[in-house]
């Protein structure tokens, strides 16, 4: 519930967007498992702001201090805490709208729910600054998970109405994905950056779909029912501010196959059992089927838009015209690439630890 | 995890397609709640097998048993514990298929992680007709939500391809869904009628979206990150068979606007703060702002179709073809509609549980 | 929370005293695992009423019947749901009760709590009969345990201030419990039995002291802090109506020993580390050190006595004299001892379970 | 599981003896709760170490810096985080324990579950040093159940064998607990202190039992059976290092009582139902009865002794003297009794969460 996440692993996140710190505990790690905290923050860079033309100019390092849990590059089977001090904190653009809740933003639920005493600055808990303890928690997960085989992968499907192209289902090309940018096919790629700075220009926003792959998982994790692979990453993916759906496979598309088209006839490879083709997106009945476990997740366009937009004055009870001021992502929707990869580690990370995937 | 769902509530759903009895415990529900047998099996009506032409002639009465719970029309307190005794059980049909998965079922990663010990009859626990417990639950929550004004309403959006309209956002159109057949527009359900009978004629089936409204919710239930609403109803709703995919307002359509397309600007209505539109579908930041909350649950067509698939022998590790014979619905949709009403439910009554919605 | 345990075995019980049935569903357990439906009932008949002197004349079977989760004698990975149908109940019995509360029963505060919409007859949810399915759900994981050479015993260690003496605390004899009646010491059996039929020809009650041992436990069992044994045992242990008191090792008599003669010291046995002593009581840190965990569960007397004692009337809200008529137990101890093996091997199996102890 | 508590309030504690830092994250809370940091300074520094003579000469501040969740002095409904940094850190003096196990401490079992990864310096975060976010924790809730009446005070009711008083059950006088020394009756509390010196002179140590109470509850606060107030606070108490017993109202001594000296008779004050005696300690089948709920912990004597004792050499597998060097406190006691104040705080808090107790 909450700022937790997860069964036997156990996640709590903390911290408000332009407080002293944001962070995360990470407990149930086995100990011994290692850490590499360049890759991690090489992980990290993919989500910092500042680092590139099309994301906000906010510039944060983003670069955790672990307290606790890791002993000489190994974790020590104690509660992992790692924070990130705020450093370039502005309160004063966030003043006015403390009174004037910003349409597409929790302000307004926010001042119901917590009568007025919640952190409004840069959306307190509710920002998207949150996602940066989620990617230590979600990127120290990737390395561990990358030592069973398995790795995560996601890329910008669709960006502004411009399709990036998708996976093969079967043999997703993770190879492929660009590292500048993260699409599959580099001219569309172009054209989405072009559609970010027109909507930067415009002081509007777009957004996107993101497709994650989920690579080298053995063939039954999962429980039935609540307890099935996609019930487990959507509790985890829809954490990420802005993403509005989660779909698996064919997924919405799949309303629209025949059985005959949307099923997956089952094949030997090697003598062992493989599906031909992957509409299920790696997942029958909760469980993983052995293929590549592929998601997609919908990122909204980003609330926070320059336009002048329609809004009420909590204080005065008044209609009031809205203009935020401030740096703002156009789109944040290739930043959010490696916070979708996070978000699915955990999930598959706190799977592995249930059923007992042993790390040696 | 597993077959339980909740945090203050929980449900604990037990039973196999052909066992001797399905069912579910729902714990945590506070006492002097009154329980309308009446109305839960009409409600139950709408999802049972065997009630109209274009489903399975497979009849159950789905007529749950009390044991525990209920004292004299009312909540004690305690547990309530529900039984469905099998009727109409006929293992026959499936003894082929224990040693041929079905392509689109769980029967593959099943015998992998079950080690061949699970039940295969009529796929076991995986079976569609543990959504009947759900639908006990659900529907009783559904009657305790209504004292608090909350109206849980969902109807078919898409099937096989052809459209059968969607909720107006911000006053969804309960009363105009068709009693028999649960569609906004009723040409498009005659359409879709015929769809399901050509399916059935090629021994093939179809599937479809459904889409959800809860109203009268209050502004502020949820929570931020991981117990939003959207991720503990992806949570319920996933559990359900067949569900690939859960979106949230305009959702993945929501990749495709701007950002001064896609915000709720806010306005006053006698007073109070309202958004004028909704394409947030009734959740910002995790809570709930007012607005009925509406989601679309993607449905794939039933896996088990009478055309020949290629499929394995367990036993044999040789390619096969697969027959299935025996009663299959051609589209589960129209019966999947009270499902994901009853899934809405639980976690909406949850969340209310949890956050200290009182009924009096 | 409330009627349910267990973090990955995931139990929920229900039922009332007098109600159709009583019984449990248990989830999260391995499919594969044998059933030994004799042994069960072996086990649970030392519990039932009615089988001895010394209890209470009501007479049930206690026989679960079970509606799902096994399958040719293995358990097959769904939840598994027994159910107990009471037979024996005398609701009239009661009458009066609901209307006075019984000193030392749940009635007043169940009354405040339940705002007397409860189930009052025989005590309802709350009544000592619910020990049942804990038996049923305990008594399968203990023969499971055993499969791991796990075992659990427990004896009657005080009866009416009658000492019946202790474990070897590092070689438990379990096989000088009495099949009787539980008790180490067979002189002090037959005394304590003297005193169970001395109260009850005074119309009173005693109470007692339960020893339990688990043996064959591997080293570094539990968790630190919140998830250690002590926790997780306490926590299913308290939950056997009448338990008033959990301690481990030497327990309370610790606060009157000096560190030097608390502290296990260490030594070899063929190579392997091995505490010399077990004042711990199989326990450090939370952890399990390879000796046997031993603990000690204070069962009070049995609040339903036939001397006239000083209550209210709820109705007229005065003073008032109740008798207690009807049938009950002057001491429930004997028939406790296998509930607190029960209880016991819930929270073992759980923690078996979470990590990754594996049964072939 | 593990070092996380609480279903509605969520606690994750991180840290060991001699990292960085200790700290924790407190999540769940209200917004809109004032914090007192001068009173729960107050309260830090009644379990801070180096205070006093007879604890140990370590001097920590023990003064937490919080990095969210708290603003301009209350709660904002974001997780609470804080985090004490370690200053006063000798790892030298623990470099021979990482290879002798100390008896009585978690040192043998850790060495088997983390493989010598975990961190040994001064216990690592098994160190009763990790009390100390427990307390931040538990003192927070403290101020806020004071708002609702709720008060917890605790005493030395044993220690060294000597005993200090007990509580009146029905009416605990925490007025008369000594400041500077916990204790009701002064002149007992003369003479622990004396044996506490008498311990330290001979390098050995001694233990205790600490009384608490809780008043001011509601009555029906907690839930049945795995839900009981006993439960809940058990699983919290046992968190606390040393703890080997807990036992509530009578406890252990009820099983010397008849039910006719053991129930507790209900009377009328004021028109309100009310038991005359409480040897329930406040709670009846799980439920509070709105008397003053009382238990008691059983704390062992400190482990650390400078005594010569028998242990083992991991590295060599041969048998050895070792001999503790360094500071420790000759009795823990004193110290812990805020610390299981603040451990019943967590769980008291929790259930009144859980059950909608609000808080204006």
């Amino acid at each position: 519930m909450s700022s937790t996440f997860g069964d036997k692993l156990k996640l709590s996140i903390f911290g408000q967007s332009h407080g002293k710190a944001i962070g995360m505990t990470l407990d149930g790690i086995p100990a011994g498992l290692p850490v590499d905290p360049d890759a991690l923050q090489e992980f990290l860079n993919r989500r910092a702001p500042g680092k590139n033309a099309w994301s906000t100019t906010r510039k944060e390092e983003d670069r955790p201090e672990f307290l606790s849990g890791i002993l000489e590059g190994r974790t020590c089977g104690a509660p992992i805490c790692a924070v990130i001090y705020n450093q370039n904190t502005r309160s004063g653009d966030y003043r006015a709208i403390a009174d004037c809740p910003r349409p597409g933003h929790a302000d307004f639920p926010a001042q119901v729910k917590y009568g007025g005493f919640q952190d409004v600055a840069g959306g307190g808990h509710f920002s998207g600054r949150l996602t940066a303890p989620l990617c230590v928690a979600g990127g120290l997960c990737k390395q561990w998970l990358k030592m069973l085989g398995i790795e995560i992968h996601a890329h910008i499907a669709v960006l502004a109405g411009i399709g990036g192209g998708s996976f093969d289902p079967v043999a997703p090309e993770a190879d492929q994905i660009g590292k500048d940018f993260p699409v599959l096919d580099p001219q569309a790629g172009e054209a989405m950056r072009a559609a970010i700075e027109a909507a930067r220009a415009q002081g509007d926003s777009v957004g996107g779909i993101i497709e994650c792959a989920v690579t080298g998982l053995p063939v039954g994790l999962g429980e039935p029912m609540f307890g099935g692979m996609e019930n487990r990453i959507a509790s985890a993916v829809f954490a990420v501010p802005a993403v509005k759906g989660v779909d698996f496979g064919a997924g919405f598309a799949a309303a629209y196959l025949k059985g005959s088209e949307n099923n997956d006839p089952y094949t030997l490879v090697d003598g062992r059992i493989r599906p031909v083709t992957n509409r299920a997106g790696g997942i029958l009945g909760g469980l993983t089927t052995g293929m590549p476990l592929i998601f997609q997740a919908a990122i909204k366009p980003t609330p926070s838009i320059s336009k002048k937009q329609q809004s009420v004055s909590f204080s005065q009870n008044t209609v009031q015209t809205l203009e935020i001021k401030g740096r703002h992502d156009p789109c944040i929707v290739p930043r959010a690439v490696p916070v979708i990869e996070a978000a699915a580690a955990l999930a598959v990370m706190d799977m592995c630890l249930q059923e007992g995937k042993l790390w040696n």
